[in-house]
């Protein structure tokens, strides 16, 4: 019997000015702007050097009034987009900003913040629907293009277009349209020769905020469910000891379920984009949620535990007739976590979080002095 | 000129129930109790077997009525650990008690939660002063003994020495005291065979909360402090621009210092045991700071930017005749943090908060599940 203790996502409602706001309380607060026929600003990064400390793909929603929820910069803009924002709702047009932050050590000024900026900035307006689609709305994601520079007459700076099929972001003529790629692993940027002149296309891939799922309800699931809000997850709690998995208990988490564990896949639908962490402490509730994940194609599975304690699951797995092969082995992470050394609760959560984050990520969570690639995956 | 912002600990009336609260909250509710003459209950971790949660020398303080901050397990003894804490008190005498929670798998019961776990509880009282000093009282740290076993009739279970000289813990007789090492890197248990019989002890190296000194007062620093402070850590800001450095703006950080980068060593006395992030996102500040940080044993320092900008920050320390040797560049991590890929503001905080953990407790980072050393060190 599976009793979901109700969802606790509490980001809908907050428009409070906060830099340090995950892209899904961006996203929530932008559908909120747009629900309630609120004026605001979108401001996007779109282009940067090597050095800015966001990425293209970031953003921030600003309205007057309420501060800036999310980030383009490291926080030296605050002001400055505060009021470009005004103006450009003044205009009702869109505005792609040039923000030169250099370090500017050649005369020992050393004014700069972060490097070449490019933020384009956008009243918001129904155009962004598709954009800041809920989660479930927005189901494997999708493909938005807007121009950020033009001298085709036909299209302003501003223009939007997705691949939802919906008119609420439609307004590339074909010809236009047609050069956006069918898929982009997270951002690039596109110029098109048109017959008017010639557009210059941000594009961008459009997801749901990752999900991670963990499975326990004893108090050290708190601070796993606190970093993984924190670093941008949606998050389910599973619990399967009666009582214990309830919104109270876990107010921070999206999503708190109390199940048993051989329904543990009715209660939650493991998709590959998922990522699950086991920490029940109950090694019958770990033997059997883990028997359940592996016949899901969760991308990752992290079990807390040491490597004999492991092991001792895999051996009970193989007398259920559940062999665990080295496909599986891949996604498996026993025992979970970077190698940080702390034992407190919230150290054990930090290792926890960070090793999702990394392997979501595709990195491998050494040292950054060590490693030869960028820091940050950049426009294609 | 360095101007102190105030300090903004706000740990020390904090005594509501706080599972997750780290060591030095731990510690610090510890002290009010003792301040304030209330009775309360100390439990320490002082054996496990190879599956516990919690390694020896993990603390919780349980006062009645108040709940207990700090944790011994996962959280499945907080009811038998608050009965006997009122035993304890009603006889107001220390008591060993063995947790046998390990996993019955054999039966299928799988009842357990942790595995074996010793526990001594103690009511608080003045020969816990000495464990309990602030951190600047602490200073390089001290040993610190106690009974746990002891068929020797001159010698209570709870009985306690330190080394600091003082009278408040200072109950072993000359022999047994001479068994107490010298010194030990965090916990170990010594059997002492006496005249009158065979004693047990729990040595521990109490040592201050770890300090993390940052850099930059831009909005990025803030989950640093937030992640830094949850970690554990005693977290000093510095800030080189006039009025951004304040405790308002940094209400979590224990310590902010409005300074110029040239009397940072003056504002900031950076010891080895400490760990320095320069994040002021200005090459200026960022190359004065490293320069002075550089001058002082500060065992850690991380620098934010990417490679190419610390090549920068090196060559012009060497025109300033400042050159990084073999031995500054092991200290040095540049770029700073651990590799997660992620780019948003608790993102790139939790990259550099979990190196911080994992330098200053010896270890590399990488996935848990590669790793061939045990995940805690336990007991020598």
């Amino acid at each position: 019997m599976t009793d979901d203790s109700g969802t606790t996502a509490d980001d809908s409602d907050d428009r409070t000015a906060d830099w340090t706001a995950p892209a899904r309380e961006v996203r929530a607060t932008a559908r909120g702007h747009l629900d309630s026929d609120e004026p605001a600003v979108l401001a996007t990064v779109v282009a940067v050097d090597g050095r800015a400390y966001r990425r293209p793909g970031a953003k921030m929603v600003v309205a007057p009034g309420s501060g800036g929820v999310g980030s383009v910069t490291a926080g030296c803009l605050t002001d400055s987009l505060a009021r470009l924002a005004g103006d450009v709702l003044a205009d009702d047009a869109a505005r792609l900003e040039r923000f030169d932050l250099r370090e500017d050590d050649a005369w020992g000024l050393g004014v700069g913040c972060d490097g070449l900026v490019d933020v384009l900035l956008e009243p918001l307006g129904e155009s962004h629907r598709p954009v800041f689609a809920s989660a479930d709305e927005l189901d494997g994601g999708r493909i938005a293009a807007v121009v950020v520079e033009s001298d085709d007459e036909r299209l302003d700076v501003g223009e939007r277009w997705t691949d939802d099929g919906g008119d609420a972001a439609d307004d590339l003529p074909p010809d236009v349209a047609a050069a956006v790629p069918e898929d982009v692993d997270r951002t690039t940027t596109v110029r098109v020769e048109t017959g008017g002149g010639s557009v210059r296309l941000f594009v961008e891939r459009v997801t749901p905020p990752p999900r991670l799922v963990v499975v326990g309800s004893n108090a050290d699931v708190r601070p796993v469910v606190d970093l993984a809000r924190s670093a941008g997850f949606r998050v389910t709690v599973v619990g399967f000891r009666g009582g214990r998995a309830t919104a109270e208990r876990f107010p921070r988490a999206d999503r708190v379920v109390s199940t048993s564990p051989r329904d543990l896949r009715d209660a939650v639908d493991f998709e590959s984009s998922d990522s699950a962490v086991l920490m029940t402490h109950n090694f019958v509730d770990d033997r059997l949620a883990l028997g359940e994940v592996l016949a899901t194609p969760v991308g990752y599975v992290g079990v807390m535990g040491p490597p004999d304690r492991f092991e001792r699951l895999r051996d009970a797995l193989a007398s259920d007739g559940i062999e665990i092969g080295e496909g599986d082995r891949e996604r498996i992470y026993a025992p979970v976590g970077l190698d940080l050394g702390g034992g407190s609760p919230y150290q054990v959560a930090q290792s926890v979080v960070a090793e999702v984050l990394a392997v979501r990520n595709g990195r491998d969570g050494g040292h950054l002095r060590s490693s030869s690639e960028p820091i940050h995956s950049r426009d294609e």
